[in-house]
């Protein structure tokens, strides 16, 4: 059996498309022969079943170990490609993605393959060490949902080891709605002072944190300029309550505060309480439906807002996404540009 | 009873000598009468134990609300002190720290004040947005010390929860030890392959990864440049190995790689088993004693490997002791610097 590599594209004839396209769903067919991609050729290679490729630029011949050494094929794409055969499915590369390598796969549902119409997964393969910028994830997402499937990252780490992330863009939304009459504050370094505040403000609309149990509760300023927006809150001798909470906020926080303010405000206005995810290194953690304090549920969501054009290091989405999980709760990226959007990244085990 | 401030101090008389450094451990005596810091009036002034300071710079009364609003004390150090008091601690605030304000307390054992010799916790407060270089984190540790006391950083949220993270130097030492022949290895573009490994190398001393169970191992960079460095490693073509996976390893993470590799190299000098701790989003997960791979017992700690200058962003390590926390293992820092500190984080309740 005669298989050749242009450096582009592997070429075999109709016996190999009978043994690996037609029964095992590698390569495409072309006329009566197969084409491989060299990730696929990479894998017949390891599994023993092709023994070596004809290089026809050098006229050589290479083997497993040669042929990933080559700059032919990536060997993160080889891993992630045999991690998914090795769990059961059939997968191509596609290429209508950001590069024209094999770092994208289609994933066909197990059992099916090439040669049927769905996809279950659509798979970027990166390593732990490259960054994807956060219009990547989208673009993926966006190509996944065109395919009816599920938009994953497969993040290989410096062992070899494959991480999946499934990544979707989610609707954030609740059923929180309280009626509050307006409140007075003193304005300390990076917080609010609420001397009288009414009942309803902490403990059932859930603003600011109680200092003392009859009464005295502080906001955050995120929460005091939302408040002030809304028309809620006055200051002791600010005619624009809102502009000067933005003011201080972005003294102690640079930009992040208005991005900030941006996340929390459209929670609040979908019905969604955001409180501080310190706790767990995020900016919010939120609430659906709060009815009382004394009643409040687990918290559903950890929110992290960043930059629209934020560019995401594999191992800090690791970071994230294993902690959102040890709390059962779902990460949740807030990215604020010139709308918000929400992407939300879990682990997944396809 | 008269209590005035200067700006610095407030000061009272025998009575309040009496009734709040007596039998509450606020202040210092000063002959017969109470010096006080600005947070422990603060604290007297909430609890309505005080109800009002006279300012002698201008000559007005400030209540509780008027004094912390003036930059006479930091929010952030009267939560901390209000949090601590609390929890049935009695506290003075100590200057000998990095700042002339009320940011750094000797908080002494349950039952025990001022008054007596002990010192239980060195608490340095914070809040969420204020950075700390590392220099500072282990300068407390030494404050401690000196007192035979505990370091601990007390986080103080945008919501005025406190968090406490006790802080150590701790020794970093294990019992493996295993004899290796030498390998030989071809690179790839970040990682190396070992086609035909002793068994020894994965199964014993648990250096890569295997990529099948026959053998076939792939060994990250820096496991790999470790190798090379104790001469146990050689690559085709390549007289000085250990040099050529340092460049390569600079190529795709640029400094980071020397700081990680001199991490490693320590660890594995010292008896510990460092793999990857991608999935916790760190550096390494570490194994203190590896007989084999099959009998791996649970990895002890999670190592993130810095800068010796870095500075630390509270929430950023507030992240990192949760996640450790929630899968028990311990965070330890690696300061690589001109030599390699340990700084270990993690949650205390005092």
């Amino acid at each position: 059996m005669e298989i050749t590599f242009d450096g582009q594209r592997v070429r075999a004839g109709v016996e190999a498309r009978e043994r690996f396209y037609d029964s095992r769903g590698y390569g495409r067919p072309r006329g009566g022969t197969l084409e491989l991609a060299p990730v696929e050729a990479a894998h017949l290679l390891f599994r023993g079943d092709l023994d070596s490729v004809r290089d026809r630029r050098e006229d050589r011949t290479l083997d497993f170990g040669a042929f990933l050494a080559s700059t032919a094929v990536s060997e993160v794409s080889f891993l992630v490609y045999k991690e998914l055969r090795d769990r059961g499915f059939y997968l191509s590369p596609v290429r209508d993605g950001p590069a024209d390598t094999d770092c994208e796969f289609a994933v066909y549902p197990r059992g099916q393959g090439p040669w049927d119409d769905e996809v279950a997964y659509r798979v970027r393969a990166v390593s732990e060490r490259e960054s994807v910028p956060a219009g990547e994830l989208r673009a993926l997402v966006g190509r996944a949902a065109a395919d009816g499937a599920t938009g994953v990252l497969a993040v290989v780490d410096e062992e070899s080891e494959v991480t999946y992330l499934e990544l979707t863009e989610p609707t954030v939304t609740g059923e929180t709605d309280h009626d509050l009459p307006g409140v007075a504050g003193r304005l300390l370094s990076d917080r609010v002072l609420v001397s009288d505040p009414p009942v309803a403000l902490y403990e059932r609309a859930f603003y600011g944190q109680q200092v003392n149990p009859d009464g005295l509760v502080q906001l955050s300023l995120v929460e005091a300029a939302y408040l002030a927006d809304s028309g809620l809150l006055s200051l002791e001798d600010a005619d624009d309550p809102g502009a000067v909470l933005r003011e201080r906020g972005r003294a102690v926080e640079g930009d992040r505060f208005d991005r900030r303010l941006r996340t929390y405000s459209t929670l609040r206005t979908d019905g969604v309480v955001p409180k501080t995810g310190f706790k767990f290194g995020a900016d919010f953690r939120t609430y659906a439906e709060v009815e009382s304090v004394d009643q409040l549920g687990h918290s559903e969501l950890l929110v992290r807002v960043l930059p629209a054009g934020h560019v995401f290091a594999p191992r800090d989405l690791a970071l994230d996404v294993r902690l959102a999980h040890g709390v059962r709760k779902q990460m949740v990226f807030g990215l604020a540009g010139d709308s918000l959007v929400w992407l939300a990244a879990e682990r997944l085990t396809p």
